[in-house]
């Protein structure tokens, strides 16, 4: 087991980073420190893991909620039915919330900790690579509004994350290859070195390859710790880690949620950002060929179909990025070289996402 | 004009105290500092106030959401209501929230900032009694839950409270009422002169007089900024501030927030504060019996009718001043000392509700 702290002050907590975390009863008893239990889960992981964490809880009063799968139940709708579970069952402000599941439920449960009697704690319990390398640190919640992803929510520390790599054995390869965005995303903020670590290493990553994963999770924790130590509430070097999430939380809101995973979105939308990095003669090609092959074989779209243009430059305008009217982007210099900007051609922007999104 | 500050850091803001602030455009134009500025306000105030905030706020783009009136509108739906609005707008984080009206209106604009695009600005521009002395100032924002008060919500600050007196002029004298129970809270917990100033004055205050009210409101100001500041997330000293309220939420709840309004509840739930303080011989008869004098004197309801007890104590058992299974109160030792404790017979707290409120 690898333990990594995410310094805070005093909202400092720790990542566990390990095989078989979750049927290890003393690490669940440490942790989950409350009587009053909530696990917040999905219909498809619950039926792998809540048993698994029960038995381990079996001193706890332990209720479930279990959630519709799926970024399109990521809803303020969603998010009553966690609190009416806890005001269903009595639970105090000494209780804790679990999130079980990918960045959904995370997103969700811990949005739910954050405004359920004005703040009960919380613990992440990631079961996808996606939640393990990126969601499920950094305390970002929040659920969707049609006009926008993540347009509601605070920020809300979880008080531990545990990302038991076991879990990923169970993980269907699209959503191994949709956490692999993330991984690769970090590579391109600020670790030339991890990016190279994948070109050679991604085929025991997709392949499944347990110390592979480990090194990932670990190496993209590391990353995403230090940066929110920095800056907890993105006023300034947070804004890095939305790289290619300008892009892909557009196409997501203009697929209503539904069309594409998280980290699809996210993989095109890193392209896209390396391809405007070029037009605006900031990358060069050789460095775009490079991120376009490694996502291309992460088996991440490089083209989005199906979505209208238009309602992709629609849906960034409301992006939290705004600011004074305009839209402010993280671009690319270079591999390992990303930073923020408001300062490019609109037409760039608007060549860019003509070039990925189509109808066909 | 007065002004005091709440000083809590890095999110300290004033209080601006005064007759006709929101016709002085230069404060307005201090206070509001954002180029997109949304009010939230309601169908009785709006009317009266909102063109004379947009008069002052010619320069901006001010959008407006009228809610209707009355606690029973403080739920998940209505935020969804004003969260639409701003996406709908494309407000960005670099918006301004103005929180024109009451203590319902407040709960509803702060809670929206906190988690519109994870965090933006508001100020609060209380125009009731109740809200000036109370509500508006401390950060605490929220809604209501069929399932008890204010149980879902953020700890966030304003940037700015202007609290026009003027305003109180229009107010019906059944709000000015209510928000005396608020005053009269604040003399019992810490401030036995000022309970005795109410005592004297109490008729100056029913009557509207413009020099009293003054005086209420920054006394009340300045007591509850001096709490809030040594304890703005409630993890000691401010549950103080919540003498009167664990009986009165409960009783809102009960009634499905439509009977009373909050400072009656509030009323009434310091009186059984009293009593039930007398009832474990903690307080003394004579100042049980100032108190229930000044409350009746108030105008406040020293009955509740109804309302099913059993109902109330359900209601109790979800406060957020629950730990480990255990309700917390505050209770009194004398006028102007109040103390917060889980340490009283069971047998006092049903007395002390079956003996206010009843079925007739």
């Amino acid at each position: 087991m690898q333990t990594l702290n995410v310094e805070l002050g005093e909202r400092t907590y720790p990542i566990l980073i390990g095989e078989g975390l979750l049927r290890q009863r003393e690490i669940l008893e440490q942790h989950v420190g409350a009587r009053d239990v909530l696990i917040v889960s999905n219909t498809i992981v619950a039926p792998l893991y809540v048993p698994v964490l029960t038995a381990a809880l079996d001193s706890r009063r332990v209720v479930e909620v279990i959630l519709a799968d799926g970024e399109c139940h990521k809803t303020l709708t969603t998010l009553a039915r966690i609190i009416d579970a806890l005001v269903a069952n009595r639970f105090a402000r000494d209780c804790v919330i679990v999130a079980l599941g990918g960045g959904v439920v995370g997103d969700l449960a811990g949005f739910a900790a954050s405004c359920y009697q004005r703040g009960v704690p919380y613990i992440q319990v990631p079961t996808t690579l996606l939640a393990q390398v990126d969601s499920a640190v950094g305390g970002k919640t929040g659920v969707n509004h049609p006009g926008g992803k993540n347009l509601i929510g605070a920020f809300h520390q979880p008080t531990a994350v545990l990302a038991d790599t076991t879990t990923l054995k169970t993980l269907p390869p699209r959503e191994v290859r949709a956490g692999l965005a993330e991984v690769i995303k970090y590579g391109l903020i600020c670790d030339a070195a991890f990016f190279a670590w994948l070109e050679a290493h991604l085929d025991e990553c997709l392949a499944g390859d347990a110390q592979a994963l480990a090194h990932i999770i670990r190496r993209s924790c590391e990353i995403k710790a230090d940066i929110v130590r920095q800056d907890e509430r993105e006023a300034g070097q947070r804004a890095l880690l939305n790289l290619g999430h300008t892009f892909g939380h557009a196409i997501e809101a203009a697929s209503h949620y539904e069309r594409w995973l998280h980290g699809e979105a996210v993989g095109a939308g890193l392209l896209m950002a390396a391809a405007m990095s070029h037009e605006c003669q900031l990358l060069s090609e050789s460095a775009l060929q490079r991120i376009a092959r490694l996502v291309a074989r992460a088996g991440l779209p490089i083209k989005i179909d199906s979505v209208d243009p238009e309602s992709v430059l629609e849906h960034m305008r409301i992006d939290k990025k705004v600011q004074a009217g305009r839209l402010r982007l993280v671009l690319l210099r270079d591999i390992g070289n990303a930073f923020v900007t408001a300062d490019y051609p609109e037409s760039a922007l608007r060549h860019t996402i003509e070039t990925h999104v189509g109808y066909v």
